[in-house]
């Protein structure tokens, strides 16, 4: 993977990549897919005070994976990671561990403290959530049929540093 | 309080009232207070679409409390209860609980199965957690130093009935 770069500037083609990487996971819904194109364009719309940071990983000058952060309303240094999202092309070979420690540093340097990811406790996302508690992150809540009926959230945390 | 009265339409004059609310708890940073205001602004400016619903309670024709309460995007039927404010004039009446069940009984109308509702398990706020639990709310998650150091998120949940 020597040649994994990340990038955190936004493209125009960025809405189409994050397109591309969303629906080829087969993960989510239609209307999921369009949200997560949504926070693209509303960061190349309104930049940084969007609230939507991007990490970007590129292999060999394709985008492959991406990942969405951004600050909580009404906290002091709480972070929401909104979006991980890898190529299904390129899974299985760490891209998405880099992705998250890349997305962690850019995070840092934007002051964060604490990040919440939140996934659903559908059998579906079982890797997803042994993915999050492999990269350090720490399950501190469920809310049993929150998505839907049998369909629960479940809420991850990583300290990433005292607040500041 | 019989006359105590409801309504579920914004008026232009509400985003003042709002912030007059709001104020008068003594609760709410300044920013908080311009994040109240901007939801009644969003309902105006984009109606039901906005995704934020109101209802405010009026008592002698003056408008002295109000809920906002929402869909809950990529839920089925789960919404949060953004916001509830009585002004403080009126407290210790009995508002705050009945315009808890007007805005239940406005989230029925709109689909809900499941409210949750959020605070700061700060000192101040144990009259608040003990309000919502009055209210038939179990405290369902806590997230330590969420909003702050020493500054804890609680999350309280009603079930309104099963998901349709």
């Amino acid at each position: 993977m020597d040649d994994l770069l990340f990038r955190t500037a936004v493209k125009p083609s960025d809405p189409d990549a994050v397109r591309r990487i969303v629906e080829s996971t087969g993960f989510f819904y239609p209307y999921e897919v369009d949200v997560a194109v949504e926070l693209v364009d509303a960061h190349l719309a309104e930049g940084e005070a969007s609230g939507y940071h991007f990490v970007f990983a590129e292999l060999g000058g394709e985008t492959v994976g991406y990942g969405c952060v951004g600050p909580i309303a009404c906290t002091q240094s709480s972070f929401d990671f909104f979006w991980i999202a890898v190529h299904s092309r390129c899974r299985g070979r760490g891209v998405g561990r880099h992705l998250v420690e890349a997305c962690e540093a850019r995070m840092r340097q934007l002051g964060a403290s604490r990040v919440y990811v939140e996934t659903s406790g559908r059998e579906q996302y079982e890797p997803t959530r042994r993915f999050y508690l492999a990269c350090g992150y720490q399950e501190v809540a469920v809310f049993p049929d929150y998505y839907a009926p049998g369909d629960a959230k479940v809420v991850y945390l990583k300290v990433l540093g005292p607040a500041i």
